[in-house]
């Protein structure tokens, strides 16, 4: 086994360090390294822009680009730019896309989208007289910073608030100077944390030179970041239709579907086991369209999971109401998101999205991902209570154990045709496979279930 | 706009989706077909595979795959592939795994590795009975699916337990069918909810066939399917080091470094707002390497939030302790991944990124994701206390602002020299690049800070 560090591997040419990866750990094998150039952008200068986006890059990783039309979202129809390695996603999207066309769409409002962040310090005096001081230079930590805000202020953003928390009850001497945001159509990750380590400078500086005592000047810096939890930056999306609308299938009984459902929806909000499945599915879309559009899914898998948990116990982001004979459905979510900046200028597949989606300004893009989170929740629930989430998952998973074992198409027909009313395992494709092409199951074809 | 929608859209072949999409929304714009296919694969049958991962595909979304090295787990040297668009990512798991290298590596266990499914369904009768009657037919679970259970038996996995569990208090007449499951190397989705949905049918025609009274015997089977919140599937990973250690840096105190490093882990503990920022920093390791190993990273991301929460309040995932001179760093928390299944052996890059890895099995890969997110939060935290988290990010950020207005090799130098003691941001660096080259700052430069 390889035992060997690297000092300076980042300052290697890619080349460089393709090799010492292939020498090291690969047994010197050079296919690899066709392998990793195979995988390069054809273009050169292409290919340096997505390099240089993180560090050490030898090659991209691709997930794959579909698109799911049909999105009729505030009456107006949108084709969702999608980027998913999990199969069934896009297909479930475009099926419940079209199916909520046909009823009216999808409705989505943007509640609010102010950001926050903090300075978390330590200080030793009394609360009131860090409140009173705080206050007394409020205004030096807005107009010292004008020369960062200034672009921002002439969009109509900026810095919002700014107060002292105290929250030394939970641990001793702490307080956080708290900072509301608006960044308009950017995230504003860089821009929230450069005022932020601005701000500390200020406080510091200024209790350095106040006339408080020795001891009510002594602060410590813990640290400055904005917050990923943005519960003031919310969307909210709705579907809805009369309960006899839900189906176009007469054998099925609509009531007894909207009574399933919703029971579904109280389990997700009841048991945190089931919860975190169903937010799960739900963010299946969220992120796909997220990546697609060159934003942060961490940071949007952070928020919405934290929100969830914000009552105490983990919860589904979806709510359903049965009421009259009719049937709603919505998703209520924080998802902070930008339409300029960070990759949505530099990324040739993430400026497409953007442009697939008619250039949608920050506001519309969190319309836009509500409404895929909530088809794709409607979509798992719907098969959930209805055939299974087994049938839609199997024809794709059949699909790829296929590809694995090189079946030929005729092969393929004939196997899928066996399945069509049995369980899908390996070990069980396997043996089909082999018995169609008169060949004994041995262990060289790798298990995996 | 368009207003055009599609039928039957997924039938149409890539090159006439490709059509549809740019006639319909991009105004017919040619250059767009040009821009996906020079994203596909110059192999046609490698380009094939990634096409059937999903549904619509017309193109693959490049996400840079970079590796770290240098990272010492259980006494053995890693490279690890990571697959993320975020800049300092790569380069922080690298410089923290290179620290840790010289301090004794990580140290990972998994604790382990059992995952949970159920049968959701809604049953009016007294829980005794319901419960005697689970335990009657208990076997039946077993024996009827053995030919589902046989390939995973022979490999030391299956199914590991079967209990009837009441939840009738929180929602009336629900109860659960829980079910435990050893999966080995594979992630198990496919096997446990097959599985799942073989017991609801083995529950609901034993009940009918069963002595049971005609009220006892009405079950609705809401759902069956596994939870992505594995709480018993636990990695836990710890770094140490005598205080002395924790720099190089003659002039840093060692102590308040170690003390601010406490608070900040303190703050992440407390407050959810911090807690959501710190948890999301450690994603972007772990989700970088299970992404580049083609698993699930949003079923990662769901049950390591869900076990944020699971006291009641979100909290960090990590935690220290100093105690007699030494420091101790740990995380703790459930990744349910597999390495074996899924696109493990069909996706080449993630072929690849298993054998940089030497093939590991599930818990080995559980080890070393565990070490990533570690070592990120480590460096989060460490830069967050120290140099505040803007200096790293600015490098990356003014890289990229000067990739976008084109800025020469020279002119980039000129730039950096600039900006090594001044706030980046975008405006200033347009203001600054403009100056440069003797232009006018105009509108035409798009504003994104």
């Amino acid at each position: 086994m390889p035992i060997k560090t690297a000092k300076g591997f980042s300052k290697l040419s890619k080349e460089a360090k393709m090799e010492w990866i292939v020498n090291e750990y690969l047994g010197g094998d050079d296919t690899n390294i066709k392998l990793l150039k195979s995988y390069w952008h054809n273009d050169a200068e292409t290919q340096k822009i997505h390099d240089e986006f993180i560090e050490n890059t030898i090659t991209n990783f691709y997930i794959p680009f579909g698109v799911a039309p049909n999105f009729l979202i505030n009456d107006r129809i949108y084709c969702v730019p999608m980027a998913i390695e999990e199969s069934s996603v896009v297909a479930a999207a475009a099926k419940n896309a079209s199916f909520w066309m046909e009823r009216g769409g999808f409705k989505s409002t943007v509640i609010s989208t102010i950001k926050i962040g903090h300075v978390h310090f330590a200080w030793y005096g009394e609360f009131s007289t860090l409140k009173n001081f705080v206050n007394s230079i409020k205004d030096k930590f807005y107009s010292e910073t004008e020369s960062i805000t200034a672009n921002m202020r002439s969009r109509g953003g900026g810095i919002k608030d700014i107060n002292v928390v105290d929250r030394s009850d939970l641990e001793p001497n702490y307080y956080q100077l708290e900072a509301k945001f608006e960044t308009c159509d950017a995230m504003g990750a860089n821009f929230i944390n450069s005022l932020l380590e601005e701000f500390a400078k200020i406080l510091e500086r200024e209790l350095q030179s106040s006339n408080l005592s020795d001891s009510d000047k002594k602060i410590v810096i813990i640290m400055c970041i904005l917050s990923n939890y943005t519960p003031e930056c919310i969307v909210k999306c709705e579907v809805s239709c009369k309960i006899d609308e839900l189906s176009e299938d007469p054998s099925m009984d609509k009531e007894e579907f909207a009574k399933k459902f919703e029971q579904a929806i109280h389990v997700a909000n009841i048991e945190p086991y089931r919860a975190t499945t169903h937010n799960k599915g739900i963010f299946n879309g969220i992120d796909a369209v997220v990546i697609a559009t060159g934003n942060d899914f961490r940071a949007v898998e952070a928020c919405g999971h934290t929100y969830a948990s914000k009552d105490g116990q983990y919860k589904s982001l979806t709510n359903v109401e049965i009421k009259d004979g009719n049937f709603k459905f919505w998703i209520e979510l924080p998802i902070s998101v930008g339409t300029v900046g960070g990759l949505t200028s530099l990324h040739p597949m993430v400026k497409f999205s953007h442009q697939l989606l008619g250039n949608p300004d920050a506001k519309s893009l969190m319309k836009i991902i509500a409404a895929v989170g909530l088809a794709q929740n409607f979509g798992a629930v719907r098969s959930l209570v209805t055939t299974g989430i087994q049938k839609g998952h199997m024809k794709m998973h059949l699909l790829n154990i296929l590809n694995q074992l090189g079946a030929s198409k005729e092969e393929c027909e004939k196997i899928k045709l066996f399945f069509s009313d049995k369980v899908v395992s390996h070990s069980a494709v396997v043996n089909e496979f082999c018995k169609l092409r008169g060949i004994k199951n041995n262990v060289s074809i790798k298990n995996n279930s």
